[in-house]
């Protein structure tokens, strides 16, 4: 893994998981994205740092708001930008993964910002490129199944960065369904990676991975329990698809006793800061009057998305 | 509604409707329009007036040849465009529309184009905007619902002054399906607005609004009545899919009564412009031999809609 | 056809069809496109010759590989890309093509790359733009019906020359479901035009055009004797949707007979090349250990095909 992500310079190669990605290439993609969000503050929010480079978004599973965040990003820095959803069914009737990658690295594809519904889609590009010595080619993991989305947790890390700054002293709650969110896994390596010192998940038994302690949390079944005296809270989207499932009795009991209310939040730290990937459930997963309320960083996380991507891609073009 | 679209110096702030937009501002609208028709004659078709600004064409319904013309007149004022195509029923089950455009605003847009089904959708939008403190953010309206469709009324006006020079001395027919049509709604304020001293519209009873003569028209129900003396014809599109219901009895019917035929236009003055907002259905609400006729400039309507389209961005950026 | 394609000094109107193009034009666009495989090699990979150029990528037929190499190629060259799926269906329902295609030209379009699932579309609309005086904006046919693919066959071509030099030397086959193919219909002129001595057409007599000798080339049914001898291996693509029909008895029959696998190909020259347009079947019309053999040239001819139609293209805009 490591080996794949990173070059023989210990320079960022691809970014495919937090996993196995040093604390200090952590620290560095959060320090680049600095400079990134005064960009966009300028009149002109562009930069050449990309110019004549073909970036690819190959979205095999839909996602208009990460698609554009990504797309976006590379816009703002030069890039000829090529959007291609691949719907999957129609895809497995033809042509391979692998023979949609060899022929787009054919077309002189520079990076590819891969979102797959298939756990590990993206490695399998990055280690295809790295056998058929196409490393000038770079892959970022938009995504991939219930695996990992690295750009969404660095995305994160930046933005506890700003308000807290120091990950050391810091207690931090992922909330919700841990199981099938590539978004808790990443975030849980890059915070434990990172130095913090006491990361907690809160979730129904149902919606928890098998040994999840052994990533380094504590488990919580109890909303007043988990949040008491913490410093982040991170929340997760619940998906839709989900919701009627076996797993999960209906969305009005799930936010009675997972819903993040401003009475439950009152169990956190007084200055503590409230997060969530987006898009929001609100009434499942998040009460609108903490959405919209003082302790919030929702809004703030996103723009400091577009600066990571930013920072993600200039960094994988050597720019 | 004066205040939303314009700002505190009088200058266009969003362009949501015509309603309540001074003359001046229509006039002035036209005339920085001018030169960028002749952008569109040079051998670089492109201007730096929106360079590194973030447009979002935000479709919730769909509209290529809109959203086309806004793409193009987007690009050749330097604009990094990004296309949002947003189904509805889909953003019904997660995201709020509101949620939506914090998201992108957060996203540092620096424009919003959008189309939607819902009448008053674009100026929900612009309240939020001023409600949260984002006046940087311009909103166009590309239409809503059967509400307005201001750039197109625009581009409208643009024609009629190229040919006709002098408003206040024209007779002006808007024909069609008046009750559902947010052209016509946003043509009447136009010729009103800008000193046309009689605009008539044809139409049977059930494809009119109930007190249309509020709006300063004068009502006809026969083509041949209305049509006697004008000196511009504005058909409407018929929308196909209100074409078989209990208010039209059949394309073919419509046709022998309200299309336009060379017959019919003979009623009007020798050198009378037919307009069309396009697209046609020919052979029903228009006759080919009108359509490709010498009276017909529905194509520089087209034409001059890319250099309306691109002096409202223009003036919305402050450039 | 020629006086469509050519214009009055002899230089490249449009590029509709291989079939009377002369030798000396064929041979211009393969000397054309050699500098441009450099491009594709520097740092920044653009170039300023369609700056301001609006291409209309029309596509009413579903392409994602195609649309993406011209939109690479269009964007290298830095022009403006508007990509328009225009779904047939629902286009015949309202505006008729040639409407589109003046509203398209109103909004002052430069060139259109066309695929269209009609024999003849990219002609039609050739025509119409001469006998509207819309002698600037040029057409690309990008796949029409079972009729052409011009590009894919120059790509073809160069590639060809690339390995092989000198085209009057050669023994060429063609191989699969000749009868509905356009792309083995534009490869059969540009190999007779370039003076290839010998080509061959292999297919099973269902898939063979009715007087297909007249095209200049040898009918084999039989994969060993057909391929004895060849320089060149061109095989077609089996369509899917095809595979089943009255005409083909299944996917593993035709694979039996017709597809290429390392025995047959034995019976080529030892030097000879593999060739397919992609996307392929493997395991249908060609075996994985030939597509990924050393006898392959199918990803060169990817990455040759971009820098044909960026030849093309700033042929046809006088660049």
């Amino acid at each position: 893994m490591r080996n794949l992500q990173l070059n023989s310079h210990g320079e960022l190669q691809h970014l495919l998981t937090i996993e196995g990605l040093p604390r200090t290439m952590l620290t560095a993609i959060l320090d680049n994205a600095a400079p990134f969000t005064e960009v966009a503050e300028r009149e002109v929010k562009k930069l050449p740092l990309l110019r004549g480079k073909s970036v690819f978004n190959l979205f095999f599973e839909n996602s208009t708001r990460t698609r554009t965040t990504f797309e976006i990003a590379a816009k703002r820095l030069s890039a000829d930008v090529i959007n291609l959803n691949i719907n999957t069914s129609s895809a497995s009737k033809g042509e391979t993964l692998l023979d949609t990658i060899d022929n787009l690295a054919a077309m002189q594809a520079d990076m590819f910002v891969v979102r797959h519904q298939s756990s590990g889609a993206p490695f399998l590009i990055a280690e295809h490129l790295a056998a058929t010595g196409l490393d000038h080619i770079h892959v970022v993991n938009a995504g991939d199944g219930s695996h990992a989305h690295p750009t969404q947790a660095l995305l994160d890390m930046y933005t506890i960065r700003h308000y807290k700054r120091d990950f050391t002293q810091l207690t931090v709650a992922v909330i919700g369904d841990i199981l099938h969110s590539r978004v808790a896994r990443s975030q849980i390596h890059a915070l434990t990676t990172l130095g913090v010192p006491e990361v907690r998940v809160i979730a129904p038994k149902t919606l928890l991975p098998a040994s999840v302690e052994r990533l380094g949390v504590r488990v919580f079944h109890d909303m007043h329990e988990g949040l008491r005296g913490v410093d982040v809270v991170m929340m997760l989207r619940l998906q839709n698809e989900r919701m009627n499932g076996a797993l999960l009795p209906s969305p009005q009991e799930f936010f009675k006793s997972y819903g993040l209310t401003p009475e439950k939040l009152a169990q956190a730290k007084p200055d503590a800061i409230v997060m969530h990937p987006g898009p929001m459930n609100r009434g499942v997963e998040i009460d609108s009057a903490v959405a919209d309320g003082t302790h919030s960083v929702i809004l703030p996380q996103v723009t400091f998305g577009i600066a990571v991507r930013m920072a993600v891609m200039s960094m994988l073009a050597g720019a």
